[in-house]
């Protein structure tokens, strides 16, 4: 790789076991040209984050697993400072918050543990993650576009609407959505970026072909019934890749026959 | 008092040192024939329930305080079991949810324990709220409204917008608008109401003539530029009252005056 | 009647034939003392109006029909002199916007003409009543409530979200519920009250049952799949008793058991 | 130009007189392999139109003018057919709704003219254009993105926010970005993809500068005060370029700096 690749480091967080929509996300950004740094939480997490990152270096990126127990703040902090010791010299330029904790039940059915645990991955580990991704940029030159750094959050559905069974994911939800756009407003100024994306569907990943193989392999041809992960990929380094003068804080993403 | 005290009983979480909003409340509450049963957390907070329950019965209606130590769910569990065993042959008719944590700081200086606090008051203690009322209101038999109870929400300016230094108190308040909306969609089947209240501006409480007693004489008797707790308590009332074919989910108040 | 006689005038345009929710918001307003003006366009119109205002006469109020032949600005400019004239004595308080034009059609399906009278009656008569109506409150004085006067307009699920085969009611829809928002924040500092009602769901009315016989018959004693127009009524009077300390721009109605 | 040169054609409506972002709009898709179709209404129009295209074709592209007297439907219907005969065998792939008309001014100073202006230009203008593009789209292959075209509208922050002395032009841009989200949600099935931007501030034009020299000189080379027009090019581009599987209703644009 060329010039690209001084494009500096790529964290995302909330990778899970590999089967969902990261894998593509990485790809897209080591394409782009960034050393992509993934943090997991769990032993299942530290494989699949060894895999992602191989597969990456295999075709000619650089990438490094970091993985974590759990996502207290302390926690978060030793994988940011494990990124930086890994590529002293390169700056975190992108972070994609990814990490999402939910449960589809009737409210009276969610546990008071459920809430505790969205309220821990989906809010306060969000936090940890917001709190070390600015104070890196803050350390930044201004890049090619006029930015510190680009801090992206995951959203659903469940960012803009509670609903029946979804309550506890919602609020998680929303709470996450009400962040980002105040860190967007917050720092604007120091020209550090702070997105947020509404993904509006399910998503085409192996996640969902392991939860159900039969009603994968009917729909998995088919652009219009689910969210193609190569496309929101997209869609998260195009946001990286805004200028400073006309960027985004919320992006919706749906397949086209969604109906909403 | 007459037909009116078969009301049922009013609950509020959120009382506080009795300087808020709440006892405008609460007065509205009894005069509209409810018993009143407080609850708030801490000493400061007991002897504040003990007044404004003796202004109440003062005045001919029925109140009792309910302290509780801390917000955690068991606490809320046995406040409601308090109240229930107060009043046992009343049903809990209308709830409230006032109690609310906020800091006012730039991001970073937002303290892991301000996060942990907004959290625990802003969502989990709500949702303990919100469960103990929902399972008294399913033992109701229907109101003159048609409904089997009311759970209100207090929500602010910071519920619908994420601001600079507002990013832990607007995260809490948004995932607390998306449980009021979840909790109404899923609810709304069994006749329980559930609404949420935006109140978009300062209060002329005594909470403020505490904080700035100077400042507090000059607008004392000006409308414009804050919210009389007495009109508050009135929309409280109104969205308790109203039928079950019409009823609202969301609404906002601010003074005349207030540019937004 | 006594001292409520002195609440001044109500105006509502849009009442159409008779059949619709105004009837209902023309009781509830006589009954809380307010002289009634009636204005709708047409000969069908004409009659209504009649009957409407002998209805509200025999039981003791107030109320004079003010027909137009279109919803032009000079007409409505009319309407308002002839309102004057009529009781030249009494303040014109509350006045409500309910006119409607709405095809549910594919887009390709809607014609030209549609569009037209979309824009004409959603958007233009509105402004032009909005016009009307604030002129004539900054003669008044203040009134119990610290209020110039009170500008209602009637909203639906389509002034919040377009959808198929509403893209011109919609339209419509979204361009009146922005006149509200944006008269709110003109006008308040004149303690002038502008509210917009989100009509969610399906009303109880006769236009219902003449549409559909069969199908009233089966809903007409259920709360709980369309809304009573008397609730809708009483959330009209509410609003326009709200104080200016804490009053409202924007609520929400919808039936118990409506899914959204 | 190459492969690229196949992308077909791009149409935009409301170039007004080349002083505003139209130009780096057209240069974008221009240099994406479009052939650009210009269409601006009046004699100034006509000029600038002449002047936008003869860039793109001195640039190596394929640009041509189509000047209409006037933004009824039938004018607008001309230039489709005009732009058809134009390029007889290149699919029309992108569409762009640029055009709007607004005053500020209090409410009670906006004319009737203006108002009537505002609906003409903002939505039903938009209908018709709309109207031809989707007809258009209707005729096409799936292209690369599995779409049969993409139709974009330039919306504005009064298209989400009406304001003081914003009545007229905010009532017309949420009245198109409802028109966005019907049309979005009805073709979503065809893989007509339809879109909104919303420009959430100040753009960096000449037209800026011929309105105040002193100030545009000042701001010229700071990204952090107005948005540069080549960067909202960049967005529709990359917003016609969405596969279906993943594609935006809306996007917001501001800068940096940007107080929101």
């Amino acid at each position: 790789m060329t010039a690209a690749t001084r494009r500096g480091i790529f964290v995302v967080a909330g990778y899970g076991n590999g089967s969902g929509q990261c894998i593509f996300v990485i790809r897209e950004f080591a394409k782009a040209g960034y050393k992509v740094a993934l943090i997991a939480r769990g032993v299942a997490g530290a494989d699949a984050l060894q895999k992602g990152a191989d597969e990456i270096i295999k075709a000619g990126g650089e990438a490094a697993p970091f993985p974590i127990a759990s996502y207290d703040s302390s926690a978060i902090h030793s994988a940011f400072e494990g990124i930086k010791k890994r590529w002293p010299n390169e700056p975190i330029q992108v972070t994609l918050y990814n990490a999402a904790f939910g449960v589809w039940k009737p409210f009276l059915s969610v546990s008071e543990d459920d809430w505790k645990q969205s309220v821990e991955i989906n809010v306060l580990a969000a936090v940890a993650f917001a709190k070390e991704s600015i104070l890196a940029f803050k350390e930044n030159e201004l890049n090619a576009e006029g930015k510190r750094g680009t801090l992206l959050f995951t959203g659903a559905t469940a960012s803009i609407r509670g609903n029946k069974t979804t309550s506890s994911f919602s609020s998680g939800k929303f709470a996450l959505r009400s962040l980002s756009q105040s860190l967007n407003k917050e720092f604007g100024k120091e020209n550090i970026h702070v997105a947020h994306s509404v993904i509006d569907g399910g998503i085409l990943t192996d996640r969902r072909r392991e939860r159900d193989p039969v009603a994968y392999e009917k729909i998995k041809d088919d652009l219009d019934t689910l969210l193609r992960p190569e496309s929101i990929a997209k869609s998260y380094v195009y946001l990286a890749h805004q200028d400073r003068s006309a960027w985004t804080w919320e992006i919706d993403l749906r397949p086209a026959h969604e109906t909403w």
